[in-house]
């Protein structure tokens, strides 16, 4: 498929720095409790316009960072001491490159020659912002089980702050994938005055129930891991890094279509042209590189961290929360424009989930648009489909100046 | 649906007691090791006929036993002390019946009135056939991981063994779901002038990737488990039950289908109108449920037959093993008349399968017949799908008199 000029031009933002911002005021959390102090760790991309209205907030998925976009200048600050290492942060891209750098820079979907492009680490996170590995003030130790059980609207609010603090009031986008689709659709319900326009990819209203059911395996293969200590790990020398891992596979087949797994391994054996009679050594290629996508992500990420992320997700259910079981209802006071993609091939965030948020926000009069896009790799099309979703995106962003876009707004 | 009158007038094989044969000679197998003595658990419903001509042999799957019909009249012999306990063998089907008692007996499926079925626990089970928690002689403790990798082959040529020691040469038919059916294939290529007919229900000539990603998950979540300790927990008084529940946790799922996960669960909280703000709790009705489903197994089956069951089952490919590539070259010899069953919400086994081996057969001229059944529960059908599965392998069968359908053979 030819890729539009605009694509092909497309740049790189450079080496970047993630930075670190304090919130004077905590936010409000949903359950109850209260959390200070907050940091927050970002990334900024582009340049912010003189009349602050050309903000993209991007949104990372479960297991991101602020590092969405150029080359790391360095890792990211560490929330504690040994909990995980950042050594493998290339564990992300292979190259330290930012998660969605084909979607962010000059000519690219969110394109930085026009936008100011802003990534957080969510609430909750492992990569600088105040998440369970980060020192609990009330006892001088990381917070582990202590920490609040958050939901999406609890990082939502928490973005919201952290742009109050740049002296940003509206953005003209958010954007994310999956979890960060989900903190989309919250900003447009929580903030239907500061939010122009909501691009949700490969996400839903409300996790499917298997959905929900591997995100309990994954977590149950964590908290069973007896190196997990009951969530006080830090500083024991122990971390549950068995458990992380199997929960890694899990997610990591689930991220991934059949017929994807079929055309990258197929049965192949991985040392030799027959089996080897082997229980413990992996004999398919497949295993071995499901071993190898475990050890990778459990040195680059806080167990912890993927339990609150994954209890977050699973919480998320727009009709629940704010339209006493109905969808509909919970999106009638939506304003922002809406794009959703979705992916064939994706089986955890089926295209259905979108379609019910486009036939929803449809019949309630609101402007929205919709694709699937034919794409073989799953849940994880929203990271590498660049080429597809990018025209997309782009013309549902306007083509045009800025300054015209914004003054049709 | 209307059931045909045969099934409505089905019986049971009534009470049924676990019986134990110890083969004079054992079976090869294909790693190259020797495994001797081998018992084989095995139960009978029905009549052998004066002409020994009317055995069926049902194969059992991954977690499955000889207890395939009528009420257990007691638990069967435990291999093992402390590996496991059987005092939840009800967890099988919730009554103490055998894990196909809807397909055997009289009037069923597999009609007690005209067949001989005989069902043995596996090679490397642990439901009282020689498994890895079997003492090892040259030790006097269970073998653990010094048990020889067996092969679904191994398993075969331990079923023949075992049929000899019966005086049973010849078998009208054998029959199996999942693993039961790779047996049947594997029969069919082994002795292709001692088996009449095969019956395959949600199989499969060779796991597809994702399967046996799924597969290696499940082990990993076993071995991963520090109480596993290499294999070696017998008698320790410590078993890798938290890995066991998770391995459980995921093949449960990748035996449902997710509409049908939708259709029992949706995403039903657990205790409370809303939800509680907890990590290690379950919250939505399916995590309870996977918890339960997860208590349950471990507490009725051994690990390491769950990995070597696993094992096997992922090594099985008929085109490997006997076609140096090639399905139909592997299926050349094949004298049986074969009926494959596959459900189309069963994503783990596809029907897509079953139809490579159909077409394999038909362009060699070999009688095959191919039914896709169209039922919402994913892989599980195979348990549950009686009443349209029976019609179809009671015609399948020949509904006429037995002594008729010999003659025709």
């Amino acid at each position: 498929m030819a890729q539009p000029a605009s694509t092909l031009a497309a740049g790189s933002v450079g080496t970047v720095e993630t930075q670190y911002l304090d919130l004077p005021e905590p936010p409000r959390l949903d359950c109850g409790r209260e959390l200070r102090p907050v940091r927050v760790a970002y990334e900024t991309y582009g340049t912010l316009s003189p009349r602050r209205d050309n903000v993209i907030l991007v949104c990372h998925a479960l297991s991101g960072d602020a590092h969405a976009a150029g080359f790391a200048k360095s890792p990211p600050e560490e929330s504690t001491r040994d909990g995980f290492r950042a050594e493998d942060r290339d564990g992300v891209t292979g190259k330290g490159l930012g998660w969605w750098d084909g979607m962010i820079g000059p000519g690219k979907a969110f394109d930085t020659d026009r936008f100011f492009v802003v990534s957080t680490n969510l609430l909750g996170g492992c990569r600088g912002t105040t998440g369970p590995s980060s020192i609990d003030p009330a006892t001088g130790t990381p917070y582990g089980p202590d920490f609040p059980v958050i939901t999406v609207a609890d990082m939502v609010r928490t973005e919201r702050a952290f742009l109050d603090e740049l002296g940003i009031e509206r953005i003209a986008a958010v954007a994310g994938g999956s979890l960060g689709g989900m903190q989309a659709f919250e900003w447009a319900i929580l903030y239907p005055d500061q939010v122009d326009a909501v691009v949700a990819i490969a996400s839903t209203h409300a996790l499917q129930p298997q959905g929900v059911a591997w995100n309990a395996i994954a977590r149950d293969a964590i908290m069973r891991d007896p190196a997990w200590q009951g969530g006080r790990y830090y500083g024991t020398g122990r971390a549950p890094g068995a458990g992380m891992g199997v929960a890694r596979m899990v997610g990591h087949i689930t991220y991934l279509s059949a017929p994807a797994l079929s055309d990258k391994f197929g049965r192949r054996l991985q040392f030799s042209d027959d089996i080897r009679y082997t229980l413990t050594e992996p004999e398919f290629e497949v295993e071995s590189y499901l071993r190898h996508q475990a050890d990778s992500f459990v040195r680059r990420f806080d167990a912890n961290t993927y339990l609150y992320m994954s209890r977050a997700l699973t919480y998320f259910d727009l009709g629940r929360q704010y339209g006493g079981g109905s969808l509909a209802r919970a999106l009638g006071g939506v304003r922002a424009r809406t794009l959703l993609i979705a992916f064939s091939s994706d089986w955890l965030y089926p295209p259905a989930s979108s379609h019910e948020i486009a036939d929803a926000l449809g019949a309630l009069g609101k402007p929205v648009e919709f694709h699937v896009i034919e794409a073989p790799y799953g849940h994880d099309c929203f990271l590498l489909e660049e080429a597809r979703q990018t025209p997309i995106i782009r013309r549902f962003l306007g083509e045009r100046g800025l300054a015209e876009a914004g003054a049709d707004g």
